[in-house]
């Protein structure tokens, strides 16, 4: 991968002297960054361009070449990359468009590369990409000029878009975020984003990567990746609705998955999702100063009202504000002339107006030891405090580092200045309050340390009968039954009240004379997913008569079918009813999920997910996370649910779909927990194979 | 009130020759936006400073003066406002600081202020401010330099907090939108925010207004001005949580009320709430433009991925895209040479590069009849294309007005070439797709049609019943009981099952005799408002021994009381558990609240308000605020509750807290709501009666 970004030559292919040539700006990109190789440029008219000759064709170039930068229409693509291939070229970037993204025509242009590439053994980025930057030897290929825009750091950038990384190169630019190395990888059809995070999690010039997506290539290997690092990565990842689907598509053949089950393996894997720039461009600020060693912060404010804003943002984001003590503020106290000042946190500086001391003041604040972070709020007209407020801001920046506390600067003045401050800064400018206390949030909660990756804790599972009922269901071509359906999740570990198959009225009364009290009637149908829609279940009956009514009646709804099969259980009452589920998740394979039953899960997606596997720990964060979660801990003066027998459901059905690849999708619903110590039990399950 | 804005005379009182000054900085203030009047300087040790003479009081001035602007310590105030009304002052804006907002000694002082003030009738804005600024006679007293900041326009500022308004003033600068006039109200002893509200609708000058306040000093008049208008009212406002409390008290000794209630009010009001200045700033940007005539907006993206995300973005937001006629695309497709784009709506432009045919798109776009609104999203590099893309950005601007409908444009480049952008573009420049689409659909749920005053839809209430239990509790000096709460809300027309009063076990018997079936007992005590804490409800009694065993063990839980009553009622089952309750809000006065029982209101805060009055439709607005509204309509084949009952509910509670005085608070908790047709039964209500 490293030649991608550390190539001793390459070759730009579709360069012109044309002053409208994409490939010449590539060209001239080069030669702005001073790049620090040899270059060859190679374009079907010949001639010569910036004072370089231009080739005819690849195999005109004298000398070996490491990596070809390819900007020619794309039909003739493949061509230039079975030249490359002869010429003994093993690296190429495609940044020409018109390929997948337009439809079928450029797909069967997509497949000659693929082709083109296997046979010469080529690793290619791309098509329809920008191309990749590394600040760190001037190779820069994006056929849009970028000289001066950015300064030389730590920070790499992976693109799906190349418009949108263009976005993230311009803001790194304004605020003066450095950049190590930057890849736009366009349609991925041979180097994808996992290629590139493992590149960068190796490379030694980089020290945070900043990933926008819009869709994940293979979901299981990216967590797999990111786990082995403790580098942060931040992710913005779009194409999350409707709406955005068919542009994607056209824009990068992406398919969209499941958003839920991509936040819930980020999440997993410490890598930190943002669903916008500004939020991630305000955490990558925040991230570079030294980590919150508590929840205490202090605020001062040159203007009570920002310090009230603070305040207000303070509690939003759960901080706590430092109580000051009482020697500090008399040693404050001193500095004021006036007595214009009352002494709290906020402390608002009030008609105090010299900088020296406020200094001072910000470096007391900062040395008490209750104090983990400093949020200092400045508003000024620039055209009065210019320099002092410059050299002010300066020391600020030197005290997060001498006193290892994280330093928050929110500063309103006017654009200009501003645009100033934030290009010779290195430290984050935010210019609300709020932003700088939600980034300072996202510094105290973010997970610094590699994340081991988990295991599933071992479990009771009758393996032997899950598989002969799959085994059956699939010899007969039909789907698992809800007999055996519950029969599964009962040998994976759930509790399933007892339950008979009946054929007959006369027997549905004898099984509920054996269960004794009222009975639910349940059709079993192969044909029939969704039996409630057809009437499907008859809930509390009671008695010979309304049994033997009830089975009249699922008779009929079943239609003609010769042999009616009707499921026989006791009534479950009183619990709480939760919806327990998992699926396999077409970019992070099996998934699990659970929920409230009800409005909760219904109306107001109060669902938690997880990929599987995942300790029991996580089980329980994700049961957390749930709103509807104070329903099972027992809120204001209800009793407390059996939330040990909910852990075992989620880790159960987690089991199952692991060790089971025939298993699609499966669902019980409802698992009726009862109070603490009494368990939970199933009272409904579905089992959806994998389609053969 | 336009003597603040348009005195023909003013003195700036505390000037002196020093550059550190406070006063001096009025006075440049003054002098380099050419105030169109008098200016007169006061400081006590007399001299002179930029040209002007320095008078040793305000009594030497030698002419009439319209405004006095104060400036000096606290403590001298109320003697130089004494001065000012002996020279016939009757305007003076007081910008020191040191007042209620540091304790008890500036309260007295604050007290001499109001005194003084009465005495010579004169009306002041501040103290603790920073004064005003009308752009069109020059007049701008704040004491920091603001000197070429802004352009000239039609919006308006009220800020509570100086620093804020700065703030406001330094965005207006940056984004090129145009100031009318600005006030900063501090600790607003006199003139408050109302009053200055009531002048810029008045105002020719003003079109938009713009408030940031931390607390709301009357309410209801609030209220009753912003009703007379279709001018926008924009308002930030904050001091909304515990720990904003104690630094808004000493920043403008403001009292927070019920943050809810203020929601509540400014939206039925027609006002705009911000919680933060970025999406009021987003919002005034795009509020100039032509209104939204419908839904349907077409995005048009020069990067794929700014497309996906826009497409996000509009989902999230409920707009739909405009699906785009066949004809419109073929003339379109003339426009690409090669084929490197895909019809669809977001459009990527894909490799065009061509400002010419962008230009012609967007127009061709913007005319479309299913298009009410066109999101353009510009990524490129000033180094290249900035003086294309400058010109094509003010078409953009042209067509919007052209064509009568919102054109928002979002802009992707370097820091500096944004600033510049914004600093001559009257048409809004966005950074972030999500922030235009945000904007926009901020634009067309804004109600800009004057909002009239609503009444009470009238209903039945037997008030001489109700008053005449609030006189016996009050001729009592006790609070209203249990049994007494059920029937003044039974009088204000909400159903409540029969009930009776019982002192003795047999009593109770003989009453659950008489209404059949399982009864609920509720201890009836002066002492006691939580009944449930002290168990003092027991639900469902069946049969002469348990309403026995019940009836003794409220006795014992009432303690020693002499006399023990006993209310006993039917028990109601299976309705939807509702919370209606009414209390007087410091701020907004009677209010009205509704909720659905159960962890939506406790845990979730799944709360609705409403300031009384208000109309029937309100209501209904209300209710589908809740989340928990589908439980009332019946999601997912529930039966729907009746709606209509509720909706008689919060009315009912409504009149009955606008026709008593006396009460301070009411709660209806639960109500059961039947189904569709049945109605809704109060089973418990508490009425507390205001202190006397």
């Amino acid at each position: 991968m490293d030649l991608f970004f550390n190539p001793r030559s390459l070759a730009v292919v579709g360069v012109s002297a044309s002053d409208f040539n994409l490939g010449r700006r590539i060209a001239q990109n080069l030669q702005e960054f001073n790049f620090d190789g040899i270059i060859y440029y190679v374009g079907p008219k010949g001639g010569q361009t910036l004072g370089r000759r231009i080739y005819k064709a690849v195999a005109d170039i004298p000398d070996q070449v490491d990596l070809a930068v390819i900007l020619v229409p794309a039909r003739f693509v493949p061509e230039v990359l079975e030249e490359c291939g002869q010429k003994g070229i093993h690296r190429a970037i495609i940044e020409s468009a018109g390929f997948s993204e337009l439809g079928p025509e450029g797909q069967a242009v997509e497949n000659q590369l693929v082709e083109v590439a296997a046979k010469h053994d080529i690793r290619f980025i791309g098509p329809n990409c920008i191309g990749v930057i590394n600040l760190h030897n001037g190779l820069s290929v994006p056929f849009a000029g970028l000289k001066d825009i950015f300064a030389r750091g730590k920070i790499s950038i992976i693109s799906q878009s190349g418009g949108v990384g263009l976005d993230y190169l311009n803001v790194l630019g304004s605020e003066n975020l450095g950049m190590a190395k930057f890849a736009s990888i366009g349609n991925k059809l041979n180097v994808d984003e996992c290629d590139l995070l493992e590149y960068m999690i190796a490379d030694d010039q980089t020290d945070i990567i900043c990933m926008y997506l819009e869709s994940i290539a293979d979901g299981r290997r990216l967590m797999e990746i990111a786990r082995r690092t403790s580098k942060p990565i931040l992710m913005h990842k779009s194409n999350v609705g409707e709406m955005a689907k068919e542009i994607a598509q056209s824009h990068t053949a992406a398919l969209s998955g499941d958003d839920m089950a991509v936040s819930a393996a980020l999440g997993q894997v410490g890598i930190a999702r943002f669903d916008e720039s500004d939020t991630l461009v305000n955490f990558l600020k925040i991230l570079p100063l030294p980590r919150m060693g508590g929840n205490q912060i202090a605020v001062i404010s040159r203007s009570g009202g920002h310090a009230v804003i603070a305040a207000d943002a303070c509690e939003k984001s759960g901080f706590s504000l430092t109580t000051f003590p009482k020697p500090f503020l008399r040693e404050i106290e001193k500095h004021f002339r006036a007595k214009v000042i009352r002494l709290t946190n906020p402390l608002d500086l009030g008609d105090l107006f010299d900088y020296d001391v406020y200094t001072r003041i910000v470096e007391e604040t900062v040395k008490l030891p209750d104090v983990d972070s400093v949020v200092f709020l400045h508003t000024y007209i620039s055209a009065v405090e210019r320099e002092d407020s410059r050299a002010f801001l300066k020391k600020l920046e030197e005290f997060s580092y001498s006193h290892t506390k994280p330093l928050a600067t929110c500063v309103s003045t006017d654009g200009e200045e501003m645009s100033k401050l934030r290009k010779t800064l290195t430290h984050p400018v935010f210019t609300a309050p709020e932003d700088a206390v939600k980034a300072l949030a996202l510094l105290r909660d973010y997970r610094h340390d590699q994340i081991p990756q988990p295991e599933l804790p071992p479990g009771q599972m009758d393996k032997a009968r899950i598989a002969e009922i799959i085994a059956r269901c699939r010899a007969e071509e039909r789907p698992v039954l809800l007999n055996e359906g519950l029969e599964i999740i009962a040998a994976a570990g759930i509790s399933v009240p007892g339950f008979e198959v009946v054929a007959t009225a006369d027997q549905a009364v004898a099984a509920a004379d054996g269960f004794g009290g009222p009975v639910v009637l349940k059709l079993i149908s192969a044909a029939v997913s969704h039996k409630t829609d057809i009437g499907g279940v008859l809930l509390g009956l009671d008695g010979r008569q309304a049994i033997e009514r009830g089975f009249v009646s699922l008779s009929q709804a079943a239609g003609q079918a010769a042999q009616v099969k009707v499921l026989v259980q006791p009534m479950v009452e009183g619990g709480t009813e939760m919806i327990l589920g998992a699926k396999r998740d077409a970019t992070f394979g099996p998934v699990v999920l659970a929920g409230v039953g009800g409005i909760f899960v219904e109306v107001l997606k109060d669902v938690a997910m997880r990929v599987v596997p995942f300790s029991q720990d996580e089980v329980d964060k994700m049961l957390r996370t749930l709103k509807a979660y104070p329903l099972l801990t027992g809120a204001r003066g209800r009793l407390p649910r059996d939330i040990s027998a909910v852990r075992n459901g989620v880790l159960a059905v987690a089991r199952l779909i692991d060790a089971f690849d025939e298993i699609q999708e499966l669902d019980v619903n409802p698992l009726m927990v009862l109070h603490e110590g009494q368990g939970a039990v199933a009272v409904d399950a579905r089992v959806i194979l994998v389609r053969k």
